[in-house]
């Protein structure tokens, strides 16, 4: 058996999450369907870096799984999506150490969200972007983005439906771009608690929208409470960018991202 | 009874293409039963400025209504949309003259054609742009659509299943624009024949993969034939850009992409 790391992307829309679950479609059982019928079984283990929920989409959802397949390297990706429904590619892939764990081998994350503000509705977007009519001052939630930077027990933006006890996380770098009437939210982060990327961005356009001063977000972070914080947008506009498992790889894009912030 | 002009947005993909079919879904009888619902009738009647063909997406369609009603002017487009399906998208509405007709005064149209030539599919562009991984030479692919232009007949441009006798058309500007892998062919024109817009983009494709001289393309004009022209390229990646009615907005719009162009 030989363990493959593999990079996926899926548009979220038509799964109920990333998660395998008994009765709806999930991009892990649909993968484990793939993957089961390249090696005649009903259905083959895969494991992902982590989950994603109904409706939001992947550019660099990492996964591993063994085989007992010889296949050369480069033939993995299209020997995967002849069998892989349209809404999942695999990107790249390759052998790996035993011992890697998409999972457990994580050194950060980086996610998007992506927010249109014009005030017709873009018919094409509707499945990838949230249409947030009217004026956000971007420069408001630049200033809320700088806060959130650092290591923080971040309980204020998590669901209460939560499990992990331990709510402390690391985010490296939180930016805003703006490019006409778009915008993108982009957090990298040592990783992230259930929904927190969404309570995160609703709580930016609450700045954008002067519903929150934007200096108060270092006191939610402190109130150790989800009601300080904004609402969790939905999730149709996130996107899981990339997922690093090399520290120095994750140093070098929160750099580059910082410096085309300047 | 007055006469309202609007102009609509679609996402092809889940449409039977544009004309109304007693057992299939299309966006003119989706169109129709969102009126039929305002008007409190079954359906209600809605002329476009001609057909898109399945999966074929609109950024401009135009049609017009007649309604007895009297709702303000910028009313229509909200109170239409909460009715429309979420893959038909009225961007604006005006009343206009009872002479107005979409289909018979139209000036010319606009359409556009996306390739991507990148090797890895993207998962996002699947119904919306066609993949076509490989080289394309821009050069060539100007060359052949820079003999498109003028007063031609497009027999070899047109299915046989056109039943329209006079093929005669005229093309103001067929331009090819290229960002990263990403091509965009561009045509205004006076009209264009049944999937007219896919035959030239596949005869350029041809150009662009050097299995056509692109010098070659005015003697397929000449030859009158279709099986001299290239192959009819996927509905997914063409666009009803913009429908004119003006020839002073059809001229400003040619030359402004023209100037673009150089």
């Amino acid at each position: 058996m030989r363990r493959v790391k593999a990079i996926v992307s899926y548009d979220g829309t038509h799964f109920s999450g990333y998660q395998v679950q008994p009765s709806a479609r999930t991009v892990q059982g649909e993968m484990g369907k793939a993957l089961g019928k390249l090696h005649k079984k009903d259905y083959w283990n895969v494991t992902g870096s982590g989950r994603t929920d109904a409706g939001v989409h992947s550019l660099g959802q990492t996964v591993h799984f063994d085989t007992p397949l010889s296949l050369p390297e480069d033939k993995w990706p299209r020997a995967l999506n002849s069998l892989m429904p349209e809404d999942i590619i695999v990107k790249s892939a390759e052998y790996t150490e035993d011992s890697f764990h998409a999972r457990y081998n994580t050194a950060g994350k980086e996610y998007k969200y992506r927010v249109n503000t014009s005030e017709v509705k873009n018919v094409f977007q509707r499945n990838y972007v949230y249409h947030l009519p009217g004026r956000l001052d971007a420069e408001a939630m630049r200033t809320a983005a700088l806060q959130l930077e650092g290591t923080h027990d971040f309980t204020s933006f998590s669901s209460p439906k939560t499990s992990v006890e331990d709510k402390v996380r690391t985010i490296f770098s939180a930016t805003v771009e703006q490019e006409g009437p778009e915008f993108v939210f982009r957090y990298i982060g040592s990783g992230f608690l259930y929904q927190m990327v969404r309570i995160l961005t609703g709580t930016l356009l609450n700045a954008g929208r002067g519903k929150t001063d934007p200096e108060e977000v270092s006191g939610i972070i402190k109130g150790r409470d989800r009601l300080l914080a904004g609402p969790t947008v939905p999730g149709h506009g996130l996107y899981l960018a990339e997922v690093f498992y090399e520290k120095s790889s994750l140093e070098k894009r929160v750099a580059e991202v910082q410096k085309k912030m300047q």
